[in-house]
């Protein structure tokens, strides 16, 4: 089976010797998909390591569309389970059995995932290509589901319908960087690493040879994304996320809906950005908008007039984190 | 909830007096969607009476597309439980839902399609606002499993690598048409039953009055449709589909391919057109293209050779079958 598509090209350049850290959206309408917008689903990637939240219907054609290869994603994390969030999965997985995947794929999501997928494949009388491993999440705690060298993922406690989380991925602290036009052309490599970690090189006697400052610059920072989606208003979340670069908040309603929002368990745009602004974030993307509208401008307008810095999730788009 | 879909406009002028007879395209892809082609679906029209048959990934994305409103569909026929046919399902009756349904949908497919969609329903809390059905079909027999005034719909067994049927949709006999120019104006209900029934209309003393085939034409046509996907190509379905007016049967390859059809359990598309001719039918509808095809005119082609009466499934297209 051949591979139709290519890997993306990234629209926006990324500086030299800084690390992607990019969120594309696939997906940003709630429920029913309308005015040519579908169900969530979001591609973020960090350095090399590509990861799916959420999966809607339709995101595999969408990943097609805006040519992300669905065996670059290892991780895939699914809030909830009310359909808008998750329906795309067994196709996604099916594809990439028929594409011939062997690489693992591991699934995050709450209880009845795995129940619905191996009902699905058993039906299918599939035997998939490559392992396919689930991890149940608890909803009702913070908990680190994935860790790798880089970075981590938690949970976020999420007030919905059903149980929900959303997910905080964060960079790991970083080591300081060499000032290459500094350093003795002769430096060891045990130099090189103490340098690193912000340790002076010292001689044999302990007598500083090279004072840290003087030979290194500062960590680049270590850049978070929390994804939360979907939720009521509730402050509590204000301490989950507080200082991180990019919250996607929910933002399904406008405030004059706020009763219905409310009901619904979901959110107003002006709900989502007094929760940008109390937890202190660099940046907030809106999104999972209500098929009642068409035009997003007034979602904007109504989140900046509490907070500034705030963007509109649209499909094929993305947003990149600055490691600076 | 708003209804933004109107109802679809036909694109072919259907004669006065005549029942409509309808199938449209919603997708015409194998496995994997590419080339802008979706998984199996298409939307059955009879008279007043709408059925769906498959119901892939983005079935509902393509309804909404070309104007077809989810709540005109009470009748839903899933031929098998691969990926590619029904997982579009539960996003279109959960949609159905948020649409406030009050009416009876039911759903035909095999074993597991209700242990799916139960379990589904039950993680995502649904208490679906309209009474769902299920009838689980006998994929191995010859079933009646509709039939209302007009029409009955049977299945058809299929040979494929998991339990597969495909439906045949046939219209009842009709009754003769009265030749409302030659009728006297005082003619009485019952004389008229009688007059479409074939009957001739008789005196008290048992006289004929009215010689029936002067008052009346025959009856039109009662069409058919038989859908086939998937199957592997087998010549025992012939006697199953003997000169209906529409067949659909699968043509995931090119003859090529036929070792790999074969292996498969799926067909070629010259294949697809020796059934057809082996039963008579009026016309072939191929489709399930492989996604290893972007030109299809070679699909055509090689159906022609063996039967003329051959056309492409073109997503949003339409195909009348005529009552002439």
């Amino acid at each position: 089976m051949s591979l139709p598509e290519s890997d993306k090209a990234y629209p926006i350049e990324h500086p030299p010797d800084t690390l992607v850290f990019e969120l594309t959206i696939l997906g940003s309408n709630a429920a029913i998909p309308a005015h040519n917008r579908h169900p969530t689903a979001q591609f973020l990637q960090i350095d090399q390591h590509c990861f799916l939240i959420d999966c809607g219907e339709g995101t595999q054609m969408q990943m097609s569309k805006f040519k992300i290869r669905p065996n670059r994603i290892h991780h895939i994390f699914i809030s909830h389970l009310h359909g808008d969030h998750y329906l795309g999965l067994m196709g996604l997985i099916s594809t990439m059995h028929l594409y011939q995947r062997t690489e693992d794929l591991h699934l995050y999501g709450p209880v009845g995932l795995s129940e619905i997928l191996t009902a699905q494949l058993k039906y299918s009388d599939t035997r998939l290509s490559y392992p396919l491993h689930f991890r149940e999440v608890d909803t009702e705690a913070r908990q680190l589901i994935f860790e790798n060298e880089i970075l981590t993922v938690e949970t976020i406690p999420l007030r919905h319908r059903i149980r929900c989380a959303g997910f905080l991925f964060r960079e790991k602290p970083k080591k300081r960087r060499l000032r290459k036009e500094v350093l003795p052309a002769d430096i060891s490599l045990a130099h090189i690493a103490a340098l690193k970690k912000g340790l002076d090189v010292k001689d044999a006697q302990g007598n500083v040879v090279m004072e840290n400052e003087a030979y290194t610059l500062p960590p680049r920072k270590s850049r978070s994304y929390a994804y939360c989606s979907d939720t009521r208003y509730h402050e509590e979340l204000v301490a989950q996320i507080r200082n991180v670069d990019l919250l996607y908040h929910e933002s399904t309603f406008l405030d004059e809906e706020a009763g219905r929002a409310s009901e619904t368990f979901h959110s107003t745009a002006r709900q989502a950005a007094a929760i940008a602004r109390m937890a202190g974030v660099e940046r907030l993307l809106l999104g999972h908008y209500s098929s009642r509208y068409k035009d997003l401008n007034p979602f904007l307008e109504e989140a900046r007039c509490v907070f500034e810095a705030s963007v509109l999730s649209v499909e094929g788009e993305s947003v990149v984190v600055p490691e600076e």
